[in-house]
């Protein structure tokens, strides 16, 4: 079971109760100047939401829970339009109940029974998704979401081959905490970390902040189990192998749709003694990305690098940076060395003993004067490694100051990031300028790879504070944004996954045929089609509902 | 098209004309020694092999070739008892005609229309398949043998991005040549390197000796294009993604089942100065072990690293590293040093400018030196890496002086390693014994990753020269050796492939729900079942075919 936390979840909006991360008066300045002045978006007592009658289940194998609470928790994933209907308790469906399988032979014997009954099912993790993935639809039959949380614990540790067995309802504290007391580490730190598992991990083929350094979950993966309507797979870990193709990775980013993953064998390593994260200011963007490229195609041994561009570096010290280098005195200084409004900041980040973590630093340091990077000491790297899981709480906080902000992401080649990013930033604010509005939209690169990286893009609308006129101007922008992604040849998702949101733009990016490829899978391994409906493939748009 | 070589390629056995590996007497004088004396296996002049009557073929889009030597040079591939039966001209199928498309879309019509004729079809690149995976069968309808050969060439080449898009067809040298141009290198270096193909590397899940440094193939492989019979795929290079189930993995390891492979788009990178290659003898395997999972765990920047047993260090030696240091005087220092007949040899690699490379030498020293290694310099390694591509040709002549030799590999984690050793090593001596015979059986430890390592078999047999006779005793080893690797938990396959021998293990690796998933993919995208039918996932044991 899952260890007891002193912190309770929050029902609406993000993380945990009595936290927050409300924005600085300095940002909220900048936003007004940028954007204008919104209306705070409503956000009723959780206490006074009722969800429906549910729809009523057939008898199952194991206990299903239809209690108010239980179906409240389980309403949403994390996306903006899901904290928009969960303030405004207008939710088109509920599941109808919830189940916590104990185990595998649970979990089987409920989608033996759903399948049998025609019981849709929604393998629920953390429930962070952002991208619709958990949320039921309103359709035929009943919905049943799934919580694996009991599927949890530490089950198996190979310290000589560097590889630890959990259950799929783990979340990233859990995991860490598990293996810190073998000295390791997974080092897979996505900003959903303190709320998302394991299994969620896979199926969405997340990538961790560190990813850089420790690798994307598809990396991490050795082996794994998992259940299915029409069969059970157990992938047993192996280092390589030409066994015929790597079924993992059909299970990695199946997002339910292809089974439920019950337990993942993980590649780990001892745990560093410190993680350490510099900053520089480039003098241009174009100066950081080539900064950035030389480092990853360099071989520096860095965690992390991630480069923001001139509109997000103004945010980041509007947020919170401003007290290392907003300062009058600060800024003096980096005019003097030439740093103007373009300025962008890099941050870079290395793990281990101080001394190599040191090292890598300096000599990344190196690097970056190559390209006129001013160095800015580690206090805002510090900044960011202690802030980093909080920033999602400072959505609901500017719901309530008026402003809708949402986050999307994609991938490409390194010569094509350039226009990508002018692509994407053009759809988001020309999309809001066809409703006589601003945008304001910030990127940065993260996630490097030898051939490319991804773009993180965060944009922020005013709020309107009615729900379908804000959903609509917010499902505009992503219409806008994900067209020009796959214009632009971006992948549509370098780590938020595919959902209910992006699926009818998965044709665009893989054709037609590796879609319906998809579909074959899905039919052969749940052929009732029980399993997570309308995410993945599904040419529908969903973004409204 | 591809560029004319001066060499032309051997009808029987490996490699083109005029080259061969003769043992040396060292190595006679041991095989006498371990197994005993056998007599010359027969070889018929490739002059005197006359394929029967093609079946009929109906009418193509593109020319067939039904003329003996088209038929004859695509008859079998690599495999041991594939150049028995090609020596002794006893072939129980033949493919009845060979087709080369220019491009994909001409590989497309061929699909279509031998779809629609029931005709079967084996996509060939480089032919050195030693799993079985080139031959055809006995059965129902023609056989067409697609060489893929004019699917060759640099196609487009992305510096910035380091990313490099070849026709499937193009071979190991070619793709250097091209990508030297550029001074990039794809640093893909099998045994069958001079033979072999991109297309062949992606679908057989290929991995490069150097691949500690370069990657695998599953690795290297950025985007592809692949035509099946119910459409095509055409998955963008993107270096990383979470838009649903990365389908280049699953078309990596297909081998023909799931459609073929028409253009590959791979990561490649500067090319080297220097490779250099070191050694070191290990006082025991179990030192050498150590010494290799240190290295790799460690985070050394190597390109390769190889342990060879006791039984093959005494090989290495006899085959053409005596000259460094099997003589008198080397013995007696190493004696000295305490260096008995357990002793084991460790090759290892760095790339890149010579001070860089030599630095990384110099550290893996440091840790080999930890675990007892003495120092042997670099003529072993220069030794190595002028003969690499060679060794295969040692095969053919020990047919001649009455050997059988083959070769076989796994993978396992770290901790499963030793026992998966005995285990295979004890399976094949065994069988051997079973049938009163000797066998001489080398493994070396190669391609490390975090979390495990391949092991690499070679065993001897005496030859009888009768043919069913010698394909039975081989066939009676490979069961035994395959059946000990499940046992342990190891791979059927690190890197040779399933084909049609190791195809009756896949589900006592993967389970029968996995397998049968599989089968559920290649119904899909092949409804008629054309594509090398027999091949990856087929219950039936074929090694005596």
């Amino acid at each position: 079971m899952r260890p007891s936390s002193a912190r309770r979840r929050r029902i609406i909006g993000w993380g945990f109760e009595g936290e927050s991360f409300p924005p600085s008066p300095q940002l909220v300045a900048l936003l007004e100047r940028r954007v204008g002045r919104g209306a705070p978006f409503p956000a009723a007592d959780p206490a006074s939401l009722q969800p429906p009658p549910p729809q009523r289940l057939p008898e199952l194998p194991v206990t299903a829970s239809a209690e108010p609470a239980d179906r409240l928790a389980h309403a949403r994933g994390q996306g903006l339009p899901d904290v928009l209907r969960m303030r405004t308790g207008s939710l088109p469906a509920w599941p109808d109940a919830v189940c916590r399988p104990a185990d595998a032979d649970e979990v089987e014997a409920l989608l033996d029974a759903c399948s049998r009954e025609q019981v849709r099912v929604i393998p629920w993790g953390g429930g962070t998704s952002v991208t619709g993935g958990v949320n039921p639809a309103p359709g035929a039959g009943p919905v049943l979401t799934l919580d694996l949380a009991a599927l949890s614990g530490l089950r198996a540790v190979d310290p000589v081959s560097r590889l630890a067995t959990f259950g799929a309802g783990a979340t990233g504290p859990e995991v860490e905490a598990a293996l810190a007391e073998h000295g390791l580490t997974l080092g897979h730190f996505p900003q959903s970390w303190e709320l998302s598992t394991v299994g969620g991990w896979v199926v969405t083929r997340s990538s961790g902040q560190e990813s850089l350094g420790y690798g994307r979950i598809d990396d991490l993966v050795s082996g794994l189990e998992a259940v299915a309507p029409a069969g059970r797979l157990s992938l047993p870990a192996q280092p390589g192998s030409a066994a015929g193709p790597d079924l993992r990775r059909l299970l990695l980013g199946s997002e339910g749709r292809f089974g439920v993953v019950t337990s993942v064998t993980l590649r780990v390593r001892p745990r560093p003694a410190v993680t350490t994260v510099e900053a520089a200011l480039m003098h241009t963007w174009a100066d950081g990305l080539e900064a950035a490229r030389d480092l990853v195609q360099g071989g520096a041994r860095l965690t992390m690098t991630r480069l923001s561009d001139a509109a997000e570096t103004e945010v980041a010290m509007a947020i919170g940076l401003a007290d290392t280098f907003a300062a009058p005195l600060v800024r003096a200084y980096l005019r003097l060395r030439g740093l103007g409004p373009d300025s962008c900041l890099l941050l870079y980040g290395a793990a281990g003993e101080p001394v190599d973590a040191d090292a890598e630093l300096a000599s990344a340091r190196w690097v970056i004067g190559r390209h006129r990077g001013i160095h800015l000491g580690r206090r805002p790297g510090r900044h960011w490694l202690s802030d980093r899981f909080r920033h999602p709480y400072l959505r609901d906080a500017l719901l309530d100051g008026g402003y809708l902000t949402d986050t999307l992401e994609t991938a490409a080649t390194w010569s094509g990031l350039d226009a990508l990013r002018d692509g994407v930033t053009a759809a988001i604010t020309g999309a809001a300028a066809r409703a006589s509005e601003r945008a304001a939209v910030l990127c940065h690169v993260s996630h490097p790879y030898q051939d490319g990286a991804s773009l993180y893009f965060t944009f922020f609308l005013t709020a309107t504070g009615d729900l379908d006129r804000d959903v609509a101007r917010w499902a505009e922008v992503k219409r806008a944004a994900t067209a020009a992604i796959v214009a632009h040849r971006g992948t549509i998702s370098h780590h938020h996954g595919v959902g209910r949101w992006h699926a009818p733009w998965l044709p665009a990016e893989l054709g037609e045929d590796a879609v319906e490829l998809l579909g074959a899978a899905a039919r052969h391994l749940d052929p009732r089609g029980i399993l997570n409906p309308g995410v993945l493939f599904d040419p529908t748009d969903q973004l409204e509902e």
